[in-house]
């Protein structure tokens, strides 16, 4: 995992790159995001990034019929499924800031104490879960016809990783 | 799936009906319900038709060992387990419109910009989640005594769905 | 399940003990705890024992890979994964009773109406979830490096089980 940044280039792909295994590593993003990558633009490359990787990984798998599991490997971060609708994220980002304000000092958060300052992360991360377990049907996602992937990033300093899991046969 | 209202009579079971691979289709409710189906008499209906269901596929399945998913196909609605009680549901529904009031407008909701005047029900469904999975031992559901699976309809408009898949052998 | 009171001696692993099937058996802690077992130390007894029976699960099922299900079976009570560091579970406290806070009337929670105080417990468990997914990989949880699953407790009166079911090959 490597902690180096990335050239300040914002291409669909480009922050983040590298599969391992049955894990995705996203690079650093660069600066502290406050929620879900900053910005609507590298949500939605992640989207796209989590929903390709899937696809691949039904294919190599040969799973018609299981379970998928995706989930933040990292406790600041959340995957869930909702809306494609960069609206929606605008609205998320806010609500969440309502429901558990960023504050580096530790009198509002405790857990700032140790010298981190996203105590609000970990808070922002329960609120939006951390996984997400869907039905695989016909060796393909059995989706909703609006459901979405996504990955949230509360904190967005380091690297991070997301774990795709396909049982079945 | 069918759009056409059904007739105003209330009977459990009366309102949804079809059930399709692996689905449950609910009818369109035939009014913003605000929360969990508006009505605490519908909520327990869509419980007892979820359990119903589950039973018999647990039983043609013949797992007896496994894991069972329900999800809410829509991002409006959650599937959540908890307790099979009507003030608790008036509860979440007051407490859910405090976390995340009805507001048409596009000011509250950016997500409203799009025409729609949900924004509130994505907000509602994340606190109360997509999703649960839950083990299947000895051919049923290994559930505590209180445990009952609720499906939560913050939108109400559109007919939905909820997906149940049994893995296991 | 015993619903004797234990001695107020509070070793780890003092306070709960027996094993029975897939199932932790959670003795009474005794008094209301408020939240996540009243005090930092059980819930980190608590969370080293769900580590314990998890590790010695996976080597007795054999399996290497998998998925693998950690649920409260009572609906006042969550299961997450987060950080184990005490301060985050006191700034969690605090949150959650902002967001439900404990309140015996039935005035605040029509479910007290039902002769219950734990109205607010209801509330907490959603936020803080019912469940975890885990993957397992070679025969391990393949978990992120800071990833710990906890059991949190909000009523704290009964006795409580914490479900793991392990799946795969």
């Amino acid at each position: 995992m490597s902690d180096r940044r990335r050239p300040n280039r914002r291409e669909p792909f480009d922050h983040f790159a590298r599969e391992s295994r049955h894990v995705l590593v996203f690079e650093p993003f660069g600066n502290r995001a406050g929620f879900l990558c900053a910005r609507a633009r590298e949500l939605r490359a992640v989207q796209l990034e989590i929903a390709a990787v899937l696809a691949l990984r039904l294919e190599r798998s040969g799973v018609k019929d299981g379970l998928c599991l995706v989930n933040a490997m990292h406790i600041t971060a959340s995957v869930f499924i909702n809306d494609d609708e960069p609206g929606l994220h605008a609205d998320y980002k806010r609500w969440l800031e309502w429901l558990a304000p960023y504050d580096a000092s530790p009198e509002r958060y405790h857990h700032n104490r140790t010298g981190e300052d996203n105590g609000d992360a970990h808070h922002k991360r329960q609120v939006m879960g951390r996984e997400i377990v869907a039905a695989i049907t016909a060796g393909k996602l059995d989706f909703g016809p609006w459901e979405q992937i996504f990955y949230g990033e509360f904190d967005g300093r380091r690297a991070k990783r997301v774990l795709v899991k396909v049982i079945g046969e």
